[in-house]
This record gives structure tokens, sequence and C-alpha cells, in this order.
């Protein structure tokens, strides 16, 4: 399969590389990285660059797109060139795929009408807003559209694609390869599993960043 | 503090964009990628180019240093100028730090002699025969050095030195805004937790792409 991971302005580095170096192990897989121009594009606390390898306009077919969240997904909520990207292609793809706030851009793009789908724990409201049904789940999956919560998740929604499309076996193989075993030293990695007073010291950590603030400063505590 | 994250020819992307968004989310943290020269460095599988914003000639007292594994690490064990810019930042560094096959490079450095630590779970022997002490742990502690195993283990690793550095809260806090709530769909992580024919599969995998062959092309099944 052909697999087009998309890069926009101020996106989460993990967002992406994670589906990818999943999805990636899967031989025969092609990777492509896309952005609306080719070139190096800035993560959202201007801290690391990703290089798109083609324009979105050189990559019309992919038979998977992987959409990452970021504090940039809320400007291109009306930017008609990346959504009518996501609209054109996602009628050719196997799989449509996002990650944290990328669900906003698949459901600005019309993809999410009424339909479930999850996102980063904070954007639920706002998913809500371009007519998608939150589900506060860490993949959801409605027909070929999968949908993946807060940044870590994609390496979870990108398991489960191999699973549906490969089968267990390969999905345990990649699992290994990348020894996902995960052993968190504390245990707060949902708003139901974190103190009150540490979910409302991330939710003003990220208003002020939404806000616009430069991530490094504005980050909890 | 400063935190510098290397990057080098056939690198794994997560081993690095890992530990960048968990390390990253803390305020007052500023990021440098750093490479043997600036500009794009591709990874293991020749699908991602990150960019490396200065030489590592550049950036020679950081307070911590991510070293990442990857296919391209075993033909740089015994690479000097790689190798003395981490003994030598090592120096100075509160934490010296590596994801996967990362800590080769560590223990090539000297960093590692008769002392535990971690790696790939099918770079063990290698890693004893640099001199370390492999330890089957997801993340080793050893003073100032903290080892994370394969791949997906330097988020762990991160979370663990905001743990260690900030306190309880942050690394709560951080988890919650990743939200670092892993549920793999399948449950083959470990080489202790997957069954046999995965393991040998992965191994016979991995061994090919030591070997050199495209990562794509040599990945299980």
């Amino acid at each position: 399969m052909q697999i087009a991971y998309l890069l926009y302005d101020r996106f989460t580095a993990l967002d992406i590389t994670g589906p990818h170096d999943v999805l990636n192990s899967v031989p025969g897989n092609e990777a492509i990285f896309v952005a609306e121009r080719a070139g190096p594009v800035r993560n959202e606390s201007d801290t690391l660059s990703l290089v798109a390898d083609a324009s979105i306009a050189e990559v019309t077919e992919p038979d998977v797109i992987v959409v990452p969240g970021g504090f940039g997904t809320r400007a291109l909520l009306e930017h008609e060139p990346l959504l009518d990207w996501i609209r054109s292609t996602h009628e050719g793809t196997k799989y449509t795929t996002s990650v944290c706030t990328g669900s906003l851009l698949l459901a600005a793009a019309g993809l999410l009408e009424g339909a479930p789908a999850t996102t980063h724990w904070l954007a639920r409201d706002t998913l809500a807003e371009l007519g998608a049904k939150p589900v506060p789940d860490r993949v959801v999956e409605h027909g070929k559209i999968l949908t993946a919560a807060g940044v870590s998740s994609g390496i979870d929604m990108a398991l489960r694609l191999i699973q549906v499309e490969y089968g267990d076996e390969l999905a345990q193989a990649v699992q290994l390869g990348i020894e996902y075993d995960p052993e968190p030293p504390v245990d707060a990695g949902s708003p139901e599993k974190a103190p009150q007073p540490i979910v409302d010291l991330v939710t003003q950590a990220f208003e002020a960043q939404e806000a616009g603030q430069p991530a490094a400063q504005a980050r909890p505590p």
C-alpha cells in the first residue's frame, strides 16, 4: 500500500512518526511524507522540522492517508487546499486515518458527518461542533475511517490497522519489532485516570497554546 | 535544560520523536536537533528526513543528550567524531540517555564499561560485547545515564526522566497531555510475551536489515 503522511505547520511530530514506524514495518508498504508544498515543515513547538518529500498535488491516489494533529490544526479548518486533498484522496483510500486533533480536519472536510470518531480529550467539543459524534475511546473505527485519540494513540491505531488488514500475527511481529510493551512510570494517561488538579493544569496549558503562545512556554505546569 | 537530540544516517524516527514530544512538554526546556553536519538526515528505511538544525560542533554543553537507535548504529561504532561528541558532552550533562540501539553508541564511547544498561532485545549480545551489562528492563538507570529498550520505550524513559527531575505531578501532566494510555490490540511487545514463531520471524527480519537490506523489504513477515 502507498501510505501518505500529511505534514502542515505546527503539527505534532509523534502523531505522525508513531504510525509511520508501525505501518512502515510492513514489507511492501510505501511511505511518502507530503505537505501543501514539498520541503521542511516545522512542528508545533518550533523545535523540529520533518521534510515533505512531495506536495499533496503529486500524491493523489494513496491507499492510506494519515492526518496528524497539533496546535496548527485549528488554523486549517477552512483551508480548502488541504481539505480538498483529504476529501478527494478519501474517495480512493482503503483507510483514512487521523491522530489527535487530525480528526478535526477529517470532520472539516466533511468526512465525519454524524459519524463516531475520537480526538485528543481536550478537543471533543470542537469535534462535535464540526458534525462528528465524539467517542472517548483510544481508537474508533467507522467503516474505513480510523481515528485515534491524543498524540501517542497513533501507535495503537496503526497496530489496529495492521491487525485488520493483515491479521494478528503481523500485528504481533510489528509490536515486538518496536518493543511496544509500555511501562509508564505514572498512571495518568487519560482524564479519567489523572487527578483533577492535573486535568485542570493541562487544560489551562493547552488553552494557552491554542491561543498561540509558544508551546514550550505554555505547557504544564 | 538544553536537550540535544542526535540524528545520524539510518536512525529510527520514533526513537527520537518519542522522547522529544515528552521532554519538550516541560516549560523552559530547549530542544535542539543535531547531527555531524546540519541539514536533513534520512531515517533507516529511507522514507523520512528529520532536519538537524545545528552540527554537533555547535552544541557542546547540552544538559541532556538523547541518542536514538536504528539500523545505522553499527556503522558508527568506531566513528570517532560522533563518539567524541557523546564522550565530551557526557562530562557536562545532567542526563545522558539512549533509546534502542543508541546504547551501543554510548557503550562504544566508553560510557557503559561494566555498567547495567538496556537496548533493543535483539541487540543485547552486541551491548555485552561492547562492555556493558545488558539488563532486560524497559528503562535502566545507572547514575545519570538512562538507557531505554526498543524504539517505543523512549517514551517511558523520557517520562521517567521527568519524574526524577521534576516529580510525579509534572510526569502525570505530560502523560495526560500526550494521552499516553496505551491499548495495543495484541500483546506481543516483548520476546517473553510474543509467541516463539513471531520472535523467530522478527529475529530473521532484523538480521536481514542489519545486513543492509532495505528496511521495508526485509521486515516481517
